[in-house]
């Protein structure tokens, strides 16, 4: 399976991404203009937190997928951009309470926003960035697909507070793991698409084509995130490694590595679980315990497998080059795993 | 101008806000029930928190006065239950947040949320009101009300980034502290009112004029808010007497006496301001220099302008029942201050 990925990876190229930025770049400068108007302020703290994220850039896949979503069905009237300010809105709302949710002193390779303007200035500027977002979805005029979005805000918010409610608990299964994750992650993924085929004219097996492909492509690229954090992009032991492990999050590593582990293992894990001041030695022996039963392997297969579901979920459409553009992307989400 | 207050409390009576409550309540019954409903979750954790935070009660003011908009015009179809459920978690997810803002011990007379499930829970659990809050917009399909909303959401943060800014700031100024409170309570009051009558099927004008009277009351309600953390309802030092000071908050009674203070009494003032270990002691030497300036009864006199506002804006509206009692219901806002 690893080396059907590999190959895959080949075949489609890193370039895919590129490709997406390529193919979507008219949309996301105008994408990039309202986010960086919407993030304006009288109150100077507002734009100077919000660019901070905003500038760190991250890849703005999610606005990308919106605005590439829209395009692949060709009828694009000017509230997709609105769409996929909207979605990356959400998205950085999303990652400032989440920092100050898991402590987090890194996002992005520089400091989290709460380490610079404290935990009170983050959880605010998310909610306005949240108010902002649902500002310029209402300015569309689309209830369809406000309902999308209010209820992806209500899920997301579902899906963090089973996470927390998960943190150290040793019977999480695979299954809590993917309703968190569907939640938390593929929701945001899911909406981004689905809006996107709205303001493209899409009918309703479109909708729901990328409704379906937003979903999968969003459990897929969760599940890299989490093996990421125990290997690094460059496959060593980075600076944040093992963060999920000290914050005692269950992801399917360790999900998958208690239901191997002998009774030995399982101390050993256990012991470092939820310890924020775990060291590189504990973390290289549960690492250790992770490729014994191969449970970073396991984590990516199922990843590729959401991928192939993503490519999946647009067969009915008929072919163009954005069509397979999108399934390129998917399994390329996949490919930085290696 | 204390003595017209007092004579106009005495008019109105302390039973304006029982007469809104026997007035609202059909719809109240409604709003409270779809409010217990829209609190439920798959995940536990989320209606713990919230009927936790909504069972201990407060007043319910913001919903029943969208439901009383609505029916001051006498065409309300059903939406108003939805719009004054929605403005109640609007309401609910700034206190939780609010709360882990602050870091605020109590709320409502009780352990702050915070103080039992935690900061991270309060954020997330927040977040779910907020969602659930435009959810039950967005199913009105209500656009002109769902703009009303969303910029409302906006703005309020907006206003609390602001107050965090200014907080210990002694060059604080009267109209900083109005923008302060315009955004972050009046802003929901006039909301609240607004959607209300909107939900009531009132013309552009009668939007105006409950606007406008939300928007005075949330002024008046904020200000009386003020007073009473440096004098308790009963007009005694209280348990949680000089929060505001302690948390360094520049409200008017502390702008106005920094205004008036000899070098000597700033300094006292100065001691004290966003020391959370202030003593007693502490904090009545800084109430007797508002005393000495009477700064807390400048506060009332203007929150009682502002509820005087507030009933001349229905002043173009047909004379009622309802309208008598909305007008009553501002002034009884400031004369719990008494």
């Amino acid at each position: 399976m690893a080396s059907a990925a590999v190959a895959a990876n080949e075949a489609t190229g890193a370039g895919a991404l590129d490709r997406l930025v390529e193919a979507t770049r008219p949309g996301m400068d105008r994408v990039n203009a309202m986010i960086l108007s919407k993030a304006e302020s009288h109150v100077d703290l507002v734009p100077e937190i919000a660019r901070y994220l905003i500038d760190a850039g991250g890849k703005r896949l999610r606005p990308m997928l919106t605005i590439a979503a829209a395009m692949l069905f060709g009828r694009a009237a000017g509230s997709e951009i609105n769409f996929a300010a909207a979605v990356e809105f959400m998205h950085n709302a999303t990652l400032l309470h989440d920092d100050v949710v898991d402590e987090s002193d890194m996002r992005r390779g520089r400091a989290a926003a709460r380490m610079i303007w404290g935990n009170q200035a983050s959880v605010l500027v998310g909610d306005f960035l949240l108010g902002q977002a649902f500002t310029m979805m209402v300015d569309t005029g689309h209830i369809e697909a406000l309902k999308v979005i209010s209820k992806a805000a209500t899920v997301i918010a579902e899906g963090e507070v089973f996470q927390l409610a998960k943190a150290r608990d040793l019977t999480t299964t695979a299954a809590d793991y993917d309703t968190v994750i569907g939640a938390k992650t593929a929701t945001l993924f899911e909406a981004a698409t689905e809006v996107g085929a709205m303001a493209g004219g899409a009918d309703a097996a479109g909708r729901r084509a990328l409704r379906d492909y937003g979903r999968e492509l969003g459990f897929a690229f969760q599940l890299v995130d989490d093996v990421l954090d125990y290997r690094g992009e460059a496959g060593t032991l980075g600076k944040n490694t093992g963060d999920d492990l000290r914050e005692g999050k269950m992801t399917l590593p360790v999900i998958l590595a208690l239901e191997n582990a002998t009774p030995a293992e399982r101390e050993t894990i256990v012991a470092v679980l939820g310890q924020p001041g775990a060291g590189e030695g504990d973390l290289r022996q549960v690492v250790a315990i992770f490729e014994r039963y191969d449970t970073l392997g396991r984590s990516i297969e199922r990843a590729f497998s959401h991928a192939r579901r993503a490519r999946e979920a647009l067969k009915g459409l008929p072919p163009s080059e954005m069509k397979t553009l999108l399934g390129d992307v998917a399994e390329v989400t996949v490919a930085r795993a290696y």
